[in-house]
């Protein structure tokens, strides 16, 4: 059925002339440029009338056009300041990322030319420059050739993938009496990773740390040997290097020595402390990484990238393949040779943004040592407030950093558990509202824990100085 | 222990001025426009050498910095042109979809100010922005107020969180047992999705399908009580709103009527389909959609964004939150009120890429109409082309668009199965050669048949003629 005048149907408003898309970055960029360059001014968290204004901004589809200007007016001045201000230099909370704008860049050229990268035969060339990263983390880590990685959202896609693999690996059949060893400070995308994987709850077992909050080796051999006589199936122990509480490093190498003499999976979550293997200090207190059968880590955190790039690297390369092919009579051909890389057949994705530009940009740029000098930046920072807190009187330094993540609170004779867990938290409140550091707590074993992590790029010993002056006024003020 | 001169650690490398990231846009930019303004003459597809260009490309860490206009030239000039060219207005493979520029400055943006979206507390505002989008995908489907969504990065992860969502609610224990329902012409994702979730291969069910490629809904009724009596548990069909293969439609309404009667779940993968529901065509051919326990809907498909975008909505939004909420100390708040959107308790993913403003920026610049006038555009351009293959000795239409996407042979009479499939091979070769167009094909009951699927927003009618016209003298030739 032919129409009787086709030539009318040509709708063309979703394409852009050259003027119009220059007109739209040079808008977008007198805001960016102004966001970033006024960062060290601005608080480092607000969200007073954050839910007023999210209401206020719920609205159906819309209908009408609104010029740019107007939507970047809302984005810069209403919405995006209303938030934890994750970009910013005094932002020591959680884990800091920071946001690299090379990557920001990147991703405008991705999307801009929207190439296919997960199948090699649609852009070989393309393909090989993300494998090339995770070479890159592979070597880093001293990971073998056979060892093959993916670019994730980050570390909860990645744990869960690696999850995924060694279960295909060790319980082809059935599964659900698989259990799974982590610390009791194991950051919980472990065990939302079981969930998801199909494994009850209750088969994750929580063993318990020692003083520096790393796993306890002995305590894990006897709660395996307690569950194979239960007749349960131990297949997979997750170390921690970097627990998001304390920043502990479990001892990699006494694991694997565990996960060998027992034939379990060892994982490795370094979402947070992975990229400290570019440092000489990194290395040191991660030995033993490459033992790993498989490691989380996530470029958005200490690689300094904007959220969404985490990564997993498993050092059987053929498991993780083997526990994600699946083939289509619609698919392009995909490559027997593992040197030529069909991501969706390493990944649960199979059409997905081309991640791996935004990790190469910036290290093609800079080159690798730019990002270790940086890095060994944060460890000399935390150890600077580590030192600087232990002079402030009754602080209690609850966990030294390991990597660059201290835990620390204040003490004061005659109080009870719960008054003194009151009173951290009012000199947590206290410090936040200067909004010149923005600094979050955790509890372990009951007491609340304040916690500085030193991770973003924009991070100097100018905020550090800030923040122990805004703490020490605030403990004076208590 | 403080520094000796810890004034010496300042690393500011990584820092941009103002001027060095206007710079690096500017220079991107430049290759961008260019890039985009020749789409119409760059050939659709060109891989030749791109085996050789990837070995060459392997490389490892870079200690040294390369200047951003060699990178520049590398990417634009040697990369990204040895591939599919998925940007391309002759793109009519698999599924294209184009990639708009402005996801690609609101990416630019997200990067930037890097805020954390996935947990309300940190971004009220924008996690509403994100929230909107999925609100409005949910009215356009006809789902209640109570539906919650989640972007994902495409329909792999969608429908996979689907079956976690289905399998959680539905076979809370021992789920090895539990089987799935689709037709033979399902995308392999859901597959790969039970494979994920943790069942055999061998609990996907693959029902026949009519002549039009739709399953059968009384061969499924049949295979439900069959596995019943097997002693099976029955709980999840994936229909398709427009398969990969042939664009088919399945009979949304009686499937939903299966699915009720049965009490299985039911999951629509309209990943392809599903955004043709902004046309009235659309909503005809997908009638029942809204009685689906589930949706997966690409936004990198039919919304024309790029690669990276996908999405789940579940209509009972508390089944996607339960089978996603895990805890934990080092956490901000979760919000009880479901109008304020926690993103991490609906999906598997906790730190990630703020995907919300890709979708909402070209809705508010443009509003729906030209998302909907240029589906309108591609339904009329797929019956157009139809139409003309027809008129082509020989050609037999063996799916006709249900939605954008014709399936065809050319059969010639004497030929054997194996000399007609190789014809058809030879077809598809002579047609991609010429580089104007780029079909692919499929296999359809072992028989070779060519797909052209219209889906990009720059594929308009003179496009379309190139193809017909290569066709013909591609078959003039044979």
């Amino acid at each position: 059925m032919a129409l009787e005048n086709p030539g009318k149907q040509d709708i063309k408003e979703l394409e852009l002339s050259s003027e119009e898309m220059r007109a739209l970055i040079d808008l977008a960029m007198d805001r960016i440029v102004e966001h970033i360059a006024s960062l060290p001014v601005q608080p480092v968290s607000d969200v007073s009338g954050g839910e007023q204004l999210a209401r206020l901004m719920a609205e159906g589809m819309p209908e009408q056009a609104t010029p740019f200007a107007d939507l970047l007016d809302l984005l810069f001045h209403r919405l995006v300041p209303k938030s934890y201000n994750t970009a910013s230099p005094g932002y020591l909370a959680y884990i800091p990322g920071g946001g690299l704008f090379h990557a920001a860049v990147a991703d405008l050229i991705a999307d801009s030319v929207n190439r296919y990268v997960t199948v090699w035969a649609a852009a070989p060339a393309l393909a090989q420059l993300e494998a090339n990263v995770l070479r890159w983390f592979a070597d880093m880590i001293g990971y073998p050739r056979e060892a093959q990685g993916v670019l994730t959202t980050g570390g909860s896609m990645a744990s869960f993938t690696a999850l995924v693999t060694a279960r295909r690996e060790r319980l082809p059949k059935d599964f659900l009496s698989g259990t799974l060893y982590a610390s009791d400070q194991v950051h919980h995308s472990v065990i939302k990773a079981a969930l998801l994987a199909g494994f009850p709850e209750e088969n994750v077992r929580a063993i318990p740390v020692d003083g520096h909050f790393r796993i306890r080796p002995g305590a894990l051999r006897t709660r395996i040997a307690d569950d194979r006589r239960l007749g349960l199936s131990p297949f997979f122990i997750v170390a921690s290097a970097g627990t998001t509480n304390t920043g502990a490093v479990d001892d990699l190498e006494k694991l694997a020595d565990v996960a060998r003499e027992e034939r379990l999976w060892l994982h490795v979550d370094a979402a947070y402390g992975g990229f400290f293997m570019l440092t000489e200090r990194g290395q040191k207190a991660m030995r033993g990484m490459e033992r790993a059968d498989s490691v989380t880590l996530d470029p958005h955190k200490a690689l300094f990238l904007p959220y969404g790039t985490g990564s997993l690297l498993v050092r059987d390369g053929a498991a993780l393949r083997r526990a994600h092919t699946v083939n289509a009579d619609y698919m392009p051909p995909m490559q027997a040779d593992p040197d030529l890389v069909d991501f969706c057949l390493l990944s649960p994705e199979l059409s997905r943004d081309f991640r791996g530009l935004r990790v190469w940009l910036p290290f093609k740029l800079h080159g690798a040592g730019a990002f270790r000098r940086s890095l060994d930046e944060k460890l000399d920072l935390a150890q600077w407030v580590t030192g600087e807190l232990r002079q402030i009187p009754g602080m209690e330094i609850v966990a030294a950093p390991q990597l660059s993540l201290v835990a620390f609170r204040l003490v004061r004779a005659g109080l009870d558990p719960d008054q003194l867990n009151d009173l951290n938290r009012r000199l947590l409140e206290k410090v936040n509202a200067r909004q010149r550091v923005f600094l979050t707590a955790t509890t372990l074993g009951g007491r609340f824990v304040l916690r500085i992590c030193v991770l973003s790029f924009r991070t100097h010993l100018d905020r550090m100085r800030m923040a122990v002056s805004d703490i020490r006024d605030a403990v004076q003020e208590l």
